[in-house]
């Protein structure tokens, strides 16, 4: 069987917290990735989210808030319109970048959407996460990276995390050719691996015409559906 | 389409700190969705870990390593021939169980296996987890759970994630009546959720013959293949 | 023997998504707290982070990186002159605000600075944490503002973390009156007692003039001291 | 001013998942704190928690639950005799070990209990932390476990934890010659000053007779004291 995966869009938002115009090491270890997806054929779109303007808030446009602009009307496009969303994000003091936690808060704010199927929007999706640092936290940002994408309604493949991290303590950074990051057996597989897996699994997906929704609409709950669900208690 | 999940199998896994004889909160809610699968036709087995003589360590079986008695390679048949495994367990100071913890130990220590694709031996399994305390902790549970089995190659769905709390503070637990918690819409709807999540998800990987293998096999991988992974250093 | 808080400083900084033109539920309990103390003689400042402008980064002032306007330097400022720092934050998806991680991260930028005996320069002051939700999560949000606060020098009281959440699902908010949140009788003992500790500690570390510096100097371990440790590897 | 830690007792308890007949690279890491505590005539106790019989469950002595056999009074009795806690665990799969979870349950098993002023049992004590793996997650583990030991009554120094992980991906441990672990400059910085730091404020405390009992009394609040605790609900 040949694999084709031409049909599927993949959208990478890197949350460093740095814009354009600096270099950015997630970007480096996210290039991996893109260029997987480039060479299977997946149409591939990368953004940082700190280019753009998109304000604290819980509101899907946050002008209608008070907000003088807000970007994030077009930056839900893309997100929706893309079968895969890899967050990339850097680790400072353990954690996710503010810009990772600002962008989770907004994909959040739209969970009231449902979409044609009466599932939350975001079903039928696919989400992975990549990681660097210098020292510590790969896993622990993604055990909440990866939590609020399943949560919201995204599917997680096999190993949907990959990062890159150095020894404990402060020291060079994935691109910093000290740190030899880039032959990192580890990192490389990890990598290699999230991105087949986040194929493979969209592209189930996109064969099915979205996750299947028997059990699961949002909107035939709040009609008083419960398919095979019984409570003790009603009995 | 009708649906038929009865060619699956799921393993629910309670991490109670309590033995079968005395009441689980966690069970209660376990049930909910063991319901839902029986109902659906799905063979559904359930066990409590403490039961079961599952000591320390991260070997497949620690009589080997000293142990007097070792149920592991029990359990771990058992986890093998299930299509799904749900991971249950109670919240002690914001945390899963010492149970659940040491459950995903000894899964971790099977990582060396793989499958006949030379995939990780968990790869082809769907995962979720369901959570009860009294008062708090459910999603850092779940990032948690989750996070572990993905990382050990089970495949998330959407909303794998259910659980009841009661307010801040110490209270009734889920099956005190005065907690009323088998009311409560929200994890009612959570259950039902993740359990046909489970089943759709599981569903798709079984008519597929497990997780594609193109791109993650662990041999492949040792044996020097790389698919179209080509990292810029080696250029 | 009498207590006297009089020559303490405490800044609570709420790290609500909404600026001073909207309803802060976390303002609501951090309320409770600075009460106690300003009933103690402590002086107390007040700020929402939302109101000025703090761009994302990791230098100690972002206009030299290329911003605009940063108002950090004023926040480090207050965060200086302060004993005490109160995180206050809202829970979204289980995890602290954006704001609050950015805060964090702002903090962090700081760390090269040291005081006059060469600590780093949150030595000698005291942090807590306030928490408000409406359905899960103050014990993780805890836990990551916490740690961070003590991985940059701050001492922490017993039990310096606060909350409230209300069942598991969406429900209304600390002031919304049907939450009946201000009758609970655990957030306010945990609000109590984190308040007092705080000021105990404070008390105790202004008493001794700051942090004892002895063994935990920047400055001195930089230029080669290293009193009683000993390592191993160099015997 | 000479300083006199001589007074002072520490319990270090090591989570590893192995007992005494085999290596422990986290107790590797721990003897270079309890190294300094020696030198400065600390009174030092450590014990590897697995070689010891501890059930799981809650109660403060589970033989009265079923168990056979329960060492945990005896270990509790430690404890209580310390003046600082120092919990070492390692990392699997980016968590704190199941050991260490049991740990923190029974440990919060006994919070019923309070001292001769009405506080909670464990105020007056001081916690810290060291944690070994090879690849990931000082932080993330570090959380979870000062977290633990402060809402139980632990205070927390600044920089109360030290650890040791080597670069993303498995590989060799803290022990192990090739990790050249014991030349991180920065673990040794960091395990220097939690040591230092865990005597520094165990000294205050000790000189106080305990932490400050003003506002923090959980009989007292039990008997309706409320210090200047006032609830505006209640005006």
């Amino acid at each position: 069987m040949k694999l084709d995966f031409s049909n599927l869009k993949t959208l990478f938002i890197n949350c460093t917290l740095k814009d354009s115009s600096k270099n950015s090491h997630t970007e480096g270890l996210m290039t991996l990735s893109m260029n997987i997806m480039r060479a299977e054929k997946v149409s591939v779109e990368y953004i940082r989210l700190v280019d753009y303007t998109i304000p604290f808030g819980l509101q899907p446009d946050m002008t209608e808030d008070g907000a003088e602009k807000d970007d994030w009307p077009l930056i839900f496009k893309k997100i929706n319109d893309a079968d895969i969303l890899v967050v990339g994000t850097p680790i400072w003091l353990g954690e996710k970048s503010s810009v990772a936690t600002l962008l989770i808060e907004r994909l959040y704010g739209m969970s009231a959407k449902t979409n044609d199927k009466g599932q939350y929007i975001y079903y039928g999706k696919t989400g992975g996460c990549i990681i660097t640092g210098n020292e510590d936290g790969i896993k622990h940002v993604a055990m909440s990276t990866l939590y609020a994408l399943q949560h919201l309604g995204y599917t997680i493949p096999p190993q949907a995390d990959a990062g890159w991290i150095g020894e404990a303590g402060p020291g060079p950074s994935y691109l910093d050719e000290e740190s030899g990051a880039k032959n990192n057996e580890f990192t490389n597989r990890n990598t290699t691996f999230m991105t087949y897996n986040l194929l493979h699994t969209a592209s189930m997906l996109k064969d099915k015409g979205g996750f299947p929704a028997y059990g699961n609409s949002r909107k035939e709950w709040g009609d008083g559906t419960r398919w095979n669900f019984e409570n003790p208690e009603y009995r």
